[in-house]
């Protein structure tokens, strides 16, 4: 089965918007056996729209259309789409009533054009967005008695992945009754792409015949391994996964942290909330962004007590003890003040584990000793205190990224070794 | 004069990389006034590189392909040109040098693959790649007397960027006399799309006769608007998004908190930085996300003192000083204890303005009487404390970060106002 992607918005043509959406659309149809022929983004423009249209229903049987469906004038698709299917507007009251609802439970009035909303498609079937006031409209396009769906969602990513996720996966697999598929992705860290690829070289040869595919999926420090299987009953599929990924454990070793697809801060909250234990941060050059991992994670309440953000050397001695004259002698991206760094968050915040960061996160800031992308990390624990010292580049960002990871990592390994 | 982006490769359409290239290019491309009609991205098949091009080329002059250029055998797109303009692939002794030159330099055995990339169409202009083995191709496309270019350059980004940047725009720009394009984007904050539209409804109305196009941006809880227009000479075009833009600025009045394309966190800083004042932050429900948005801006420690991450009510009485009596009669949400958090930081280090936040950002942990999506935020200054509640849904992530924009611009606002 063949499905092509149209993202639509000036804004991606003129490059203010980098279109993410696609490639999330491209790996959640590629993990149920969909193959993205072709992505295409255009211009909100009717006669854009019904061109790319015409030329997309010529290849593929599904077509994932995104954007241009907010209030404002320069958001064309929905009319562009109801004219190009000789339909009419209509006045949806239920939408209009959810619509009305999402203004009330904020306080807001409601606007004429955000009623205008509620007008749809009078043959579409309207896919319900509860987290926001464009609708999905999915419009069956069959042709020649060939079955074909061209489906229209708004731009906002987490709008348009709940619509793929509650709406729209469900009706393509019931409709083109796709064979099961069964998928498993394990979580990596510290080993690059092609490294891990050479540890699992020989094995990798014999899954083709064994009816397994993988896929790496490569993030900044960390890489998702993707095993999956299609089979016509539901149980071969899962037997054939299993399996291979028993056996890319059992090679990859240490160098996975996650037996699921979430993230490491997910299961460093899920590892300590089993285990009752807690955590705080100190962090000076991470900024905040390893409190806000953590944080990220629904439930981390019961885990995590707090940070203090010491990015100047006041509140690393005032807020966390650190004792001045380590600053003055080995400087604030040291040894000795991200291990006291820790310790002192520890004690305060009365936690089982402190993690702790200093470092020259860039692109200014490096000395000859010190040279940017030079990060200590540190890690407290009732058996005692250890540091790290990282060295990374000099993008602040991907700095700033790859610590916490490092980091999270870091505790997540020593707390599954005690 | 128009133009479309090509990119080429299995791992855009699998979902394995997000295609950022495009939207570079694009904006770059808008700069020097080429509008960029279409954006496709394929697979790395031969045939798929044909039908692409064919049908570009019946659309525009000028067409930018990325990808399919390196050393291993599914990178095809250098074949399928040569195939497709009918030249021979021969060997440039030139590149050739400059190739095992690089492998030299780093100390790395040459391979016979690449050796190949100096294998070049005979007919093509070869493009000098110094950061890459694969060089990039300009290939004159003319056909029926009008000008046409086709371009091919590797996909990794930085060695694109100094291809377009170093060779294919200078040579654009001579073949091409293209008109000056100026354009001006300001940011807008606390105000949705379809209000802001409303607000400056009747003004914008008349902008199309005036050669002036604007565009919405919108991102959560903020939106950047442009205003463009292309001309002859550059000051026509210049002068009319001037006056347009001085129109806007006063239709949008307060909800207009920078007047470049930059971030709320990055105004704030500049003007502390300005003014020699500092700030200090205290976070409950946005765990951190607060200081790393601060911290995100290169020189931030300028102006940023610290922040408490005061997830548990412990962490707020022992380190910000609040009145456990408080959080006992009004709760941790409530107006009364995120007043004492920013008091408490900005006190203890000592900061010229603190921000503090407590609610609950989902998705559970609500009650009836404070449902989620119910944030408290306060601002502490010199001249006294204030707080606001803010009602937003359900989604934790999105809760948090238009809960830090909505108190970085309160901020904002308030020093200006001073």
């Amino acid at each position: 089965m063949l499905a092509e992607v149209i993202t639509v918005g000036d804004e991606l043509l003129l490059g203010q918007t980098v279109d993410t959406n696609s490639a999330w659309m491209g790996e959640v149809l590629a993990s149920h056996g969909i193959a993205v022929h072709r992505i295409t983004s255009i211009s909100d423009q009717a006669n854009q729209i019904v061109a790319a249209l015409d030329e997309a229903r010529m290849r593929v049987d599904l077509i994932l259309m995104t954007g241009g469906l907010g209030p404002t004038r320069d958001d064309i698709t929905k009319h562009a789409l109801t004219d190009y299917f000789g339909m009419e507007l209509r006045m949806n009251e239920d939408v209009l009533k959810g619509i009305s609802e999402w203004f009330q439970g904020r306080g807001l009035p409601m606007l004429p054009v955000n009623e205008a909303q509620a007008l749809l498609p009078d043959g579409c079937s309207v896919l319900h967005n509860p987290r926001g006031t464009a609708m999905g409209m999915w419009f069956d396009a069959a042709q020649d008695g060939r079955p074909q769906v061209v489906v229209s969602m708004p731009g906002v990513p987490y709008e348009m992945k709940g619509l793929v996720e509650e709406e729209v996966l469900p009706r393509i697999i019931s409709k083109w009754k796709l064979p099961t598929r069964y998928s498993r992705t394990v979580l990596t860290q510290g080993i690059g792409e092609s490294y891990l690829s050479e540890i699992v070289h020989d094995w990798e040869e014999g899954l083709v015949q064994r009816g397994v595919s993988i896929a790496y999926l490569p993030a900044p420090g960390q890489v998702r391994v993707r095993l999956s299987a299609v089979s016509k009953r539901e149980g071969d599929a899962r037997q054939s996964v299993d399996a291979a990924m028993d056996e890319f454990l059992n090679l990859a070793g240490d160098h996975v942290v996650a037996q699921a697809d979430i993230s490491v801060a997910e299961v460093l909250v899920e590892m300590l909330a089993q285990r009752g234990e807690t955590l705080s941060i100190a962090e000076s050059c991470t900024g905040g962004a390893m409190a806000a991992s953590v944080t990220s994670v629904p439930g981390s309440s019961a885990v995590f007590e707090g940070a203090v953000v010491a990015y100047a050397n006041a509140v690393k001695i005032d807020m966390l003890g650190v004792d001045p004259v380590c600053i003055k002698q080995d400087g604030a991206v040291s040894e000795s003040v991200v291990s006291a760094m820790a310790d002192g968050v520890r004690t305060r915040m009365g936690t089982t584990y402190a993690l702790a960061t200093s470092g020259i996160a860039g692109p200014g800031g490096g000395t000859p000793d010190k040279p940017v992308g030079t990060i200590w990390i540190a890690l407290s624990t009732p058996g005692g205190t250890e540091a790290r010292c990282l060295k990374f580049g000099s993008h602040r960002g991907r700095n700033v990224q790859r610590t916490v990871l490092e980091c999270l990592a870091w505790l997540l390994r020593k707390v599954r070794a005690v």
